[in-house]
């Protein structure tokens, strides 16, 4: 276990033998390091390629990473003594954050000396730093918060973007959407040719919303060879098997979000109360556990924990605030199916393609009026 | 049992003796008369004081309704040969809708013979009807639908509007979209002093939404004495017990609500998958069936069937286009309240005492700047 501090520039990490570095902000979560530390050794255990740069206060680190056998000789430990709390607000963290251990573990991202980066922090102070830090990928003016949503789609997820990093979206920020949303599902999730959707309203009202019409034929002369254009869906084919990529604007996506996940807890309450309601369907619930069990497991939001942010020169994964071990660990599992698939490299060189091939379509429009 | 032609402009209806009468456009759903008829059994068992004027094909009705002998006497129908389907542009039924018995059962509102329309058809040409037969209450920029949504709170829905009667809203429509919807609260549930609350995203971001902060201020100062406001709530507050009444525009709306009913039907799938999977599991399902019954019950869409269209000249009521007898009964019972409460006038009094409150202040406000 190596310390050194975050307040000098560090240098690129030792050859690490084709393992995949991660780096991971210890601090930021509800539930403070232990969680995060165990959520690591979690995925650590899974994944023997795995190795973290870790930042946070040193003393507590070292000895909690020191109780994980699973650990040993695979983290990095970063010094940083302040902590990003869930009131802080980003125009704050921006001006005065650096020496936080959020700041800290961005930082290794843009060094290139992991891959990606794992925060359970403050989501906006997180993208402000990010964008600050790592700076906005050529070709994209608004990056995007993509999270998944558990589906009736054959990888059990469909992905929906942008749920919250900016509350305007216009056309083109729609298009680019579409193409790191496509490149997403198909290194994040395996999907070859993913289908996208571009949500709206299923009434003839939706006239008024002018850039979702011009969205619409921007994606769809854009879809072929990359991904599949279903056209416009509506919010009940979130968790549906029309789709594998949602596109939509921050504010939309953040109230579906919130929406879908407020739904499945009341539905959830709701069963529970049924089940606790007598001694019969006490018993019934004892006979019927594991099959309750296994659809908790399909809804359980820990599984899907991990929005990613899109659209900038590193990836980040923000993992849920109130995040437990095993929610920690599916963040660092998907950071970890990213970096192996070489997610960044292929999306900058997507999203640069799609920059270029919306240029020409504009300039061809030019000449044509 | 009477037979009137609606080509006619009908007289006002007899004396009724305190009953209520409600228009029932039984052409427009998915199912065909024979469910709407049904459902208007279900709702005359339960509700004596309920009478109908029934619109569609005569022939049809005079059948359907002879073969219930609760509807005996209590149903004037009307004949109208056209039926509006659920492909029907808005603009088409507005120049060529007379004849429909959409058109028609919108006219005995207009006509005051029934206080309120219930219709299982098209909503977008349901709205257009309603829009240039009833015209807008003064004050109203924009109507709205709203509907009901299962939850925490006492009453055991919470409402929400607009769901898709405009996709656009500024802040003045979200003022009266507060007032019509704390008005409904009162006189649909029964909640006293409703609290109101204003949907945004929960993060930093929302600088941008400046409608939305203009609501906010607009809505906090009409609050007082009519309803208790409770601020910005998020996608996840749906369904609690934080507020009775969800404001925002009616393309955040419609999404919510399709994300809503799509993530609760997932879930529900998910559970009779789990129920359905061993052995052991069926007969936990057996001896649970009460208990999931109530369940089910508690989540049923059926029960919270019903849009209403608010700011108009008159209620009406959107019945789901897939409504089975249940999901008829249940927007005519809705119907049914608000017309006995009266509430139509009480909503255009609130309406026009809002419109007055809301230029005074801006009245103020341009002396003061």
């Amino acid at each position: 276990m190596t310390v050194s501090s975050a307040s000098t520039p560090a240098p690129r990490a030792p050859d690490t033998g084709g393992s995949v570095v991660i780096s991971v902000d210890a601090m930021g979560g509800d539930r403070g390091p232990s969680v995060v530390v165990a959520g690591m050794a979690e995925s650590a255990e899974k994944n023997p390629e795995i190795r973290f740069i870790v930042h946070g206060d040193q003393e507590q680190l070292t000895g909690l990473i020191a109780r994980r056998k699973v650990l040993a000789g695979r983290c990095d430990i970063r010094h940083a003594g302040g902590v990003v709390t869930m009131h802080d607000k980003p125009s704050q963290i921006i001006r005065k954050g650096e020496g936080t251990s959020m700041w800290s573990a961005v930082e290794s991202v843009k060094q290139g000396e992991a891959q990606v980066a794992v925060s359970c922090g403050n989501t906006g102070a997180l993208m402000a730093l990010s964008m600050l830090r790592l700076r906005k990928l050529p070709g994209v003016n608004r990056p995007a918060i993509a999270c998944l949503w558990p589906s009736r789609s054959p990888q059990g997820f469909n992905i929906m973007l942008d749920v919250g990093a900016d509350i305007r979206a216009d056309a083109h920020d729609l298009l680019q959407y579409a193409l790191m949303g496509a490149s997403y599902a198909r290194n994040g999730l395996g999907v070859e040719m993913p289908r996208v959707g571009l949500l709206n309203v299923g009434t003839e009202e939706h006239k008024g919303r002018a850039e979702l019409k011009q969205a619409h034929e921007m994606i769809e002369q854009a879809a072929p060879g990359s991904f599949t254009y279903v056209g416009f869906v509506e919010g009940g084919d979130l968790p549906s098997d029309r789709v594998d990529v949602i596109v939509t604007d921050g504010f939309t996506g953040n109230v579906a979000l919130k929406t879908g996940e407020g739904t499945a807890k009341l539905v959830g309450d709701f069963l529970k109360d049924a089940f606790s309601n007598s001694i019969m369907s006490k018993f019934a619930a004892v006979l019927a556990m594991t099959s309750l069990k296994r659809l908790q497991k399909r809804i359980d939001p820990r599984r899907v924990n991990g929005g990613i942010f899109l659209g900038l020169n590193g990836t980040v994964v923000k993992s849920h605030g109130s995040a437990d071990a095993t929610g920690v660990s599916a963040a660092i599992k998907l950071a970890f199916t990213l970096a192996k698939s070489g997610f960044q490299d292929r999306l900058a060189a997507r999203v640069a393609q799609g920059a270029v091939a919306a240029s020409v379509s504009a300039a061809e429009a030019g000449e044509a009026s």
